[in-house]
């Protein structure tokens, strides 16, 4: 563990930058095309670069004219040579078009990232957040 | 993404080995000190081994007389030097002391391995199953 270099927090600010601008090809350029992503909502995993293209898309116009706000913390890195792996809590926010609040959630997120021609790529990306034993429900705020 | 090494499959036999045997010394022997658990069930993140023994301890208690047999299939790994990342998917099932199948149910998991005197200790572990957006529960059938 080590405090998360530069390079790599490049990537989360790209990654909320792009989700506020609901810009699915700046989104899905910080992905590797052979990306698998184990997904909190509905599929066990994505494999490759399109079918991932089609959640965000999917995400991105369900929107409407609301927007999501990305805020990481807490995160954990381990670096070696090319490869890096971060794990973090991240909120996401919707807010209206006027910049009311709407609703938020919590989530944990686990990337692996590849460095190539300088540039990290998510190669894997978890997120998930805890199950109610009882209720078998997700729950979704940190509280 | 490449086919897991020696070692690295090593981790996931014995992780195998640690439950079906219900030994929490094995199993934790299997993390790093400072491991942070982003696990499935309740609590957003178990930080450090005491914390996580606790809750492996808790598994292997109430199991009773029932044992559980895990199965791990398609894995995929990165490593460079001397960390590693390992994305698969894990079928547990819950056999009674007779040997008769009672219940099972899959997850994903996502291990972060670092090595270090030629022994590989996961220092990060995510595990979860995709959630159903209408109901807000868990599947735990990959079907």
């Amino acid at each position: 563990m080590r405090v998360l270099d530069t390079a790599l927090l490049q990537v989360l600010e790209a990654y909320r930058a792009a989700v506020y601008a609901k810009d699915v090809d700046a989104f899905v350029a910080l992905y590797d095309e052979n990306v698998r992503v184990f997904d909190m909502w509905g599929i066990w995993s994505h494999s490759g670069i399109g079918a991932w293209r089609a959640v965000a898309a999917g995400w991105f116009d369900s929107l409407g004219s609301e927007r999501v706000l990305v805020e990481f913390g807490d995160a954990q890195v381990n670096v070696a040579q090319d490869l890096a792996v971060v794990h973090v809590f991240v909120v996401y926010r919707a807010v209206s078009a006027k910049g009311a609040n709407l609703r938020s959630m919590t989530n944990r997120m686990t990337l692996a990232l590849k460095q190539a021609a300088g540039a990290w790529k998510i190669v894997h990306e978890h997120t998930s957040a805890p199950v109610d034993h009882e209720t078998a429900k997700v729950i979704l705020s940190k509280g």
